[in-house]
């Protein structure tokens, strides 16, 4: 990271709970993407305990009337802005309570207008890791978390599936919003991104002839990458290119 | 990052004492920036336990004649070279005790010459957090740190206060040297760098029609920052341009 | 990190072992470099404590038939793919066990075929870690891990010494394959890279006036460096370069 934001959440955070156990998912969400962050917090929150809580923040809208809340699924605590960051998690698990965060005395002050990470949500998620009542730290809501529209790809009437780019990796694979199982890709399969016809393969070193392949990615979306390379420079590929499963 | 230095800094930091809490605050300073490195630690300190140890390495001058020092204030522990990265922290913080670091028998060894932070650094933070006592560890001193000039923006004739550009964060906004609480900034104020002149306002989303607008960031500065965009590409903003207010 | 992947395997292994204590040495290896893997390695597993169990993921051929193993040394035990990873700590240190992963019942399932970083090799670590015996987690080989050609830059019948850019680093210091010590380098020295002829220093801040000086690195390897700049970048120096040492 290029500043000390993070660093200081997590020292907001030991300050409040020595013992806490804290896990960084990642830091670069490209700024104001609320959909790449929900994106990756469903790539994410699979592989942690259920009783995780998750400091979650893309926010913004900070420092204006958005409301900061707490979320509980079967499969975690969430915690951060409400302005759809939860949307994906929530497409899979059930919401079990929602609390909005409204007790100033748990929080840090002065609160800043532009950093409810560290002064609101650290001390939140803190606490709440730390066996405090949600009760305590916010009050129940029935108004449910704000949601975007649901991933996953729509079907033509073709039988093929369009999708778009939610996530280019560290490696340069391109991340769909196509569910590879869920939409009943096979090794017959074809997928069309701009000019390129990419076949499906199982790993990456499947088809080191092909120059781009497609396949199942490790969080259960299709994906698009370059054999020993970089997919995405390769095929000059952004966030939100159109993609066509031909299954 | 790019290598395995911070890795290895924890790795010497656990094998002297595995039941160290470490927090990485930044690895982004600057290339040999002091005063980024200074500026960084204040913007960080005090969101941590005051009797935190922080391991605090800019070193440019590593291997040379510079000391190598522990200094002690009421808001924590602070370890590194004397060459002025303390400055800023020592602006706002009293020094409690000032030690000398020569006592190679706690050192890790062979000690190279370019990275103290490995060798001598990383041990003496261990062994200070570990509870060691800081006579133990080197030889008290009347010599004070190395001080830079203060950062705070300086008042014109005419009520304005100059300042400039001192970091550039993760989001594209540009921290500036002025104070804003200690500067007298309201939302009557204006900020001009270059050809812009930008409003003041509470939180980012504000005025988003404005391209630029200018607040008091998280640690008490003025920075500016673009609604929903990077400032310092939108207006190439690098750090020591000149900002000046007009409250 | 631009993914979530890093913080996906700290999960997993927090899940398995909420004690762990977990260091990141880098995840900034080029992708699909094994040899550059197995340089990050031996540049840092001698700084970490002998009982270490080391993640070792640089996998482009995941989800095909290489092994995935545990090897153990006297300092440190390392699990990982079995493609040469291994090699440069293997050329200082004996193996004292290799074990390959074949007890599905310890995985993470589904296994993806492109991600056994997290769906194997975590789970392995955090129980081997958390104290398992590897005759547990795999099963007890006679056959050793793939060794990539050694390090060690090759002496000239005129006494110089021929090797190459292996590295380089966030201050863009382009570490070679020569090892310093044993090949005599001395500041007599002189170390030829492109058309630069650059003399042999203790520490960067010994000759300010040299635009680029060679000297002793901390992991002990022959490295080129610019005072107060960024050798790498003034030089075009590319890993793979070669670079020559008249002692």
């Amino acid at each position: 990271m290029t500043d000390v934001y993070v660093g200081v959440v997590h020292g907001v955070i030991v300050d409040h709970y020595p013992e806490a156990l804290i896990v960084d998912v990642t830091h670069a969400v490209p700024p104001q993407s609320i959909e790449a962050g929900a994106f990756a917090l469903l790539a994410a929150f699979e592989s942690f305990p259920p009783d995780t809580v998750h400091w979650c923040v893309v926010d913004p809208g900070v420092g204006t009337n958005r409301r900061g809340i707490i979320a509980r699924t079967p499969k975690g605590w969430f915690v951060g802005p409400d302005n759809g960051l939860l949307s994906f998690v929530l497409d899979r698990q059930p919401l079990l309570g929602c609390w909005v965060l409204d007790r100033p005395d748990h929080w840090r002050h002065p609160v800043s207008p532009t950093f409810h990470g560290r002064d609101i949500f650290a001390p939140t998620v803190a606490l709440l890791a730390r066996d405090a009542d949600a009760d305590a730290l916010g009050t129940s809501t029935g108004t449910p978390p704000l949601r975007l529209a649901p991933l996953s790809g729509s079907r033509l009437p073709d039988g093929s599936v369009r999708g778009r780019v939610v996530w280019i990796d560290h490696f340069g694979n391109a991340v769909t919003t196509i569910e590879a199982t869920a939409k009943g890709v096979s090794t017959r399969s074809r997928v069309r991104i701009g000019a390129t016809l990419a076949p499906v393969v199982r790993t990456y070193a499947d088809r080191t002839d092909e120059p781009v392949v497609a396949l199942c990615g490790s969080s259960g979306f299709l994906e698009l990458a370059a054999p020993n390379g970089d997919a995405a420079s390769l095929l000059g590929l952004r966030v939100g290119d159109p993609v066509t499963l031909h299954p």
